[in-house]
């Protein structure tokens, strides 16, 4: 098939336009390579890293499951796509080095889309190398007709000769503690979901999540027993790193509303505290240190108990918040 | 929500029956983790090299675009996915160690379906573990909710302490080799589509490619000049190599008509070339080297000419075959 770049009947250049090469030559000059050795082009990419293992981390996000075309740009789930997998790695107190992206397509979508979504990944990458001091770039990937777009990002992470820091080692007697913001994102997403202006702060990080990795190196390096990416919220994700690790986890909301999270709850007429609790995808970090060890851009949230009858407590009692996220179950 | 582990109406238990972590309890018991250091259960994986560097490579499945699931079950898809990744793995001369696996599920898709995809992602880890020596497990993975079957799979190598082997490296004066089947992933797959009985030996290569990976290691050990995975194509795929290297590949066809292949066009009332010179998914090797260092496994198809007109001659003429598959044309 001869790419027609002159653009379909409507004159909008679409993806069933391109042939997979042209597709192709339109996506990775925009995406910053890293420090590969062998970079995109070959029938795999080399990557280097400081010792002998890598760390790797995937995600998934479909669109209308995970994103809409409408509460965000190409760009900003390009940017989404590349930080909710650097926060993996980075929660393994590793820095991310290298991703790979598979996309699925459907020919009625713009190439202009399709360019934006590489933009949104190369600011992401950027942003991180900024962040980390290490050269961040996406080294391959794959692109496939379909009927919905599916984002499928892998990502890769150098440990810099630090062990991994693992979601299981918290002791009991552990501070508790959190780096990033609480429940923007998820304010965000409510503004979106009705309509709601005014409120472009918490918009932008339910758009451009930005995990705090330079925390989570920092972390990693004053030896945090635990670490851990808040993905589906305080509670729930606490509970898997309690769980993991044998204890109970005694948190305390207090102090973690944050004012922009209030306003949105004000505006909307609601209680801001399961956004807070419950809310993901402000990919913060959760760490558990040794009292007295933490490392800047952490703040203690509670405090390493025993294993009890929950996994997770909310000062001292039985939380009676939403919990979470399942991606199946939708709530 | 809760699991409804009974099954639903029809007493057949589907992918909406469970939440997330129900469907994968399902599936990662049945996964090799290879060498893992740290293997399925954390935000991240931690994976071991032999040297400072690893190879990656990502490969997206969309169902009714790359499989059917009439035409394969479940567990032959889940071979077929992790083999073409290993297969770009073996192309650049490393071993497959590590996969990721990213898969979106329809609510209505039975679970014993997903539990083959592992089984057959499994066998396949087996195979290649055998064929390797290297141990070669899934580390990883993501399970989302979706309308199509979608699998993002990634593919990480050791190259112990090899050079990567390019396809930009072939020489003037090179031989062109080739290991591996040509044309019988076509043919079985030309046979399903016409409902034709009877060539269960073809059918089986395009259900359970075996990339012959022990070869492409060897080849990498004897110094191969350039190497590639041949899944798109001898013709089009050689093409590539040709473009890369700056030469171009004259190639011999005489030779290469599998008897099984020619059972099928026979059958079938077609010319059996067009298998043979464009068809993928065999997933065999195509390598060029000095004259007299062919190693086993590996049968000479050509010549490396200095760059021509054409990157790809037949016989010293442009060819006039058809030359692959192109995913977003179609043909």
């Amino acid at each position: 098939m001869v790419p027609l770049y002159g653009g379909g009947v409507d004159g909008v250049l679409r993806v069933r336009d391109l042939d997979e090469e042209a597709l192709l030559a339109e996506f990775v000059p925009l995406l910053p390579q890293g420090d590969a050795e062998v970079p995109v082009g070959d029938d795999a990419a080399v990557v280097p890293v400081s010792d002998g293992r890598f760390v790797v981390t995937t995600d998934v996000l479909v669109e209308d499951h995970h994103f809409r075309r409408e509460w965000s740009s190409g760009a900003d789930i390009g940017w989404r796509a590349v930080m909710q997998n650097a926060a993996d790695v980075g929660a393994m107190g590793a820095v991310p080095v290298a991703l790979v992206v598979g996309a699925v397509l459907p020919g009625d979508l713009e190439v202009e889309w399709v360019r934006a979504l590489a933009r949104g990944m190369a600011e992401a990458c950027g942003a991180i190398t900024l962040e980390t001091g290490a050269a961040c770039g996406v080294v391959g990937g794959d692109l496939s007709a379909g009927d919905t777009v599916v984002l499928a990002v892998t990502a890769h992470g150098d440990l810099q000769h630090r062990q991994p820091v693992l979601r299981s080692g918290a002791r009991v007697g552990d501070v508790v503690a959190h780096a990033g913001t609480l429940g923007l994102s998820a304010a965000g997403l409510a503004a979106l979901r009705a309509g709601r202006e005014g409120h472009d702060d918490v918009v932008r990080v339910y758009r451009r999540p930005v995990p705090p990795l330079a925390a989570a190196v920092a972390a990693a390096r004053q030896g945090a027993h635990a670490l851990m990416d808040v993905s589906d919220g305080l509670l729930l994700d606490g509970g898997r790193m309690a769980r993991a690790s044998g204890v109970t986890l005694d948190l305390s909301l207090a102090g973690l509303l944050d004012p922009r999270v209030r306003a949105v709850a004000q505006a909307a007429g609601v209680d801001p505290l399961p956004w807070v609790a419950g809310g993901g995808e402000d990919h913060g970090f959760l760490a558990t240190f040794a009292p007295g060890t933490l490392p800047a851009g952490f703040r203690p949230v509670g405090r390493v108990l025993p294993r009890g009858g929950q996994p997770v407590l909310v000062d001292g009692a039985t939380p009676t918040l939403r919990t979470g996220w399942d991606h199946f179950a939708g709530g």
